[in-house]
């Protein structure tokens, strides 16, 4: 086994699959520590997920939220980086197979983030657009453009309006915020890009099945940020789920239908499995169960932190929320644990300390909790959000080029970057509907 | 017939092929004139060409150097854009066909641009890579690191030096650029994501047909340039053309052979044709034979310019340099003449002003002729081919944004877009190898 090419040394070598917030805090609180490093990661670039609607918007390149993992960590010894995507794990004999051959362990750290969850919906999950990586997010900023490039050119009235209709699903923090950076576009950019198209026929669909927006924060968030929502004219279907969707028209669990040729998928999330463990004591909900120390089941050396972990607690019954935060804190904890094992001292179990959420639905339009505590909306709201988010880019150069592109942005009321690059081939999601055809008849005579 | 639902006016109907430097300054300089202007791109966006070596190799990203056509005619009136192919065309019934329905014309304007050339050689041309649009950059800018990523694995030394081996063909402004800023990633950057490879066993090879480097500047530039090059470390061999490639060993018409997984096409370039010509009368070495008026062969309504265009004269038996000024000029000119046409008065010979010509190899390292005057290298060509560049940008957010990342390149020695967004699928490079096994052995005994 040549290990992908990695020099063996006389220090254990960790594992760290996913270079999130989970797995890149980690890494870099390992520096100082007696180990060997390795990284693998499916992309050569960390994601600052939070922004990936700003790509998927025209707002921001990808250059502004990803970084490439080398460069990160080019001044830590002992650390090796690997472009591959992990496959499986074998616990027993601690190797863990990638797509570029296999590698061994002495500690797995599994930090795989999330996965979109179609719930099952075959025929939602292969015509539904998601959002969870930047290729992703550039697949939609060109299906939007291109959306409108075939608006332009057809004369039949109800395939115009269902080439200019989104329905977003999922009003959690990316559904929300994508809502709204959609929303803009739709006052204050395409408009001029398309002189031709009436765009009071363009509608923004938010579907949430909860009673409210924002479901994991408090009442006078979700209250603010339904308000800015309905100012901006996103239509909001709260304690409504999706149940079908044909690639025009949306059905869901009440009588409303809604026809629109894009469903961004924002809903939904499990975690980023990798095959090898027993299905049952290992699992909860779609996550790996871990304990307070991160580890999985029965297993001492292998580890899953962030998204991809269920840690149940009384606070938590249903194991934390998806949230960077929680990923960072989680990735420290662990290094700080990694860091006493090799002094012999005793590990310290997990706590979460909750520093609040926020969600930006347009210019001078959030919320934010601070702690819990402070609530703040509006102008205050947004610039805390900006400065947060600005603040925990990886990088001198992502926060100028961001801060740049916003300035721009805010004083423009432009979007510049309305680029097709890759267009997104629609004859490939026909062929789809095709195949489909046939349940569509039944599904419209409902 | 739709027309690519374009409404009929009672004004003459002005189709513009291709929104590059030529055709983007004859469609804004027929703004107030009484005609309607539909252009056709199969872009959404006007690409600054000379700025797209920087793309490949991740000083940039597209948005510095794309441009939304839309909005730059956003304020013009009468002006229409489909983002479409054109196929051919029917100089009898006036008519254009593309890849999304039929348009009729009164006038006709060609401005297509240039095409990668392969002087035939099939093989050559299934296996390397061309620059000469945004994607082909971007596909450019993984493969280099997919490269390094790959040499990271293997240990075949032969495979690594092969992985790290880069052969440029053509040295005019691209190719000479282009190796330059290969060179620097290689002194500045590369060695401190892949610490575990030898940079010295990367090479970089340029060749060119000619005896001299940009060929078509003076001789003081040619010799400045090679200078540049050689204390860059690039390996130039002149008087040298590729007669054959494999896929790992570039044959050329000398006894060397040069290894390398990756040979850069920046060589030939011959006119981006459309069907519908007659064969002869209306060509000039691929490209279209035209008048002083920009008309092809005998057609009265019908141009080329720019790129795709050859005028020949006393001073350009060949036709005009395929350059952006040549281009902007043409495009100038015709608008000039469609004005005069609209106020019947007569048309003017197209005349070329040589503002001169430039190229740059490394920070502090360009060449410039002014006016074929002034003669600059070092740190005022430098400046000056900055500048010219920044001014000649498309829009003050592009130049703010390429500013900014000039600035910080330039500081920092670093290229941090080094993100494979979307990797190069090398088995279809690879099942494409096999298909010419049988070759290679003829090839390697030679």
């Amino acid at each position: 086994m040549n290990n992908l090419n990695i020099p063996e040394t006389n220090q254990p070598r960790i594992v760290i699959i996913g270079c999130g917030f989970a797995g890149l805090n980690l890494a870099k609180n390992l520096k100082k520590q007696p180990y060997q490093v390795v990284m693998i990661d499916k992309h050569n670039y960390h994601t600052f997920q939070p922004l990936l609607y700003q790509v998927a918007t025209a707002g921001l390149e990808p250059d502004s939220i990803a970084y490439p993992i080398r460069n990160i960590f080019k001044k830590q010894k002992k650390f090796f980086f690997r472009m591959a995507e992990a496959h499986s794990v074998d616990t027993e004999s601690q190797i863990i197979n990638t797509n570029i051959g296999p590698l061994s362990y002495d500690y797995l750290v599994i930090a795989t983030g999330s996965a979109t969850n179609y719930f099952g919906m075959e025929r939602v999950e292969k015509l539904a657009i998601p959002m969870k990586s930047v290729p992703e997010a550039l697949n939609l900023r060109s299906l939007i453009l291109q959306n409108f490039e075939a608006a332009s050119l057809t004369e039949n009235l109800k395939e115009r309006e269902r080439l200019m209709n989104f329905v977003i699903v999922g009003a959690g923090p990316t559904g929300t915020e994508l809502a709204g950076a959609l929303a803009e576009l739709k006052t204050h950019v395409l408009p001029n890009d398309y002189p031709d198209l009436d765009f009071r026929r363009m509608s923004i669909h938010l579907i949430e099945m909860a009673d409210k927006v924002l479901p994991p924060m408090s009442d006078f968030s979700s209250k603010n940020a339904l308000e800015y929502l309905e100012s901006l004219g996103v239509q909001v279907w709260l304690n409504t789920a999706v149940q079908d969707y044909d690639g025009e028209m949306v059905k869901t669990n009440q009588k409303k239908k809604l026809p629109a040729s894009t469903l961004i998928w924002a809903a939904g999330v499990s975690g980023a499995l990798i095959d090898g463990f027993a299905q049952g004591e290992d699992f909860a909900k779609g996550r790996y169960l871990v304990n307070k120390l991160n580890q999985i089941g029965q297993h001492k050396n292998v580890f899953a932190i962030g998204d991809v972990a269920s840690m149940l607690s009384d606070e938590n019954p249903k194991g934390h929320p998806m949230l960077a935060q929680v990923a960072i804190q989680q990735g420290e904890n662990l290094a700080a644990n990694l860091a006493r094992e090799a002094k012999k001292k005793e590990w310290k179990a997990f706590t979460y300390n909750d520093m609040g959420s926020m969600a930006t639905v347009g210019r001078n339009k959030a919320v934010a909790e601070l702690y819990n505590k402070f609530m703040l909306k509006g102008f205050a709201g947004w610039y805390v959000w900006m400065m947060v988010h600005l603040i925990s880019l990886v990088g001198f150069r992502n926060r100028l080029v961001v801060l740049l592109n916003w300035f721009i942005n805010y004083f423009s009321y432009d979007r510049k970057i309305r680029l097709i690059i890759r267009p997104v081939n629609r004859h490939s999601l026909a062929e789809k509907e095709l195949a489909l055809e046939s349940h569509k008849e039944a599904l419209n005579q409902d």
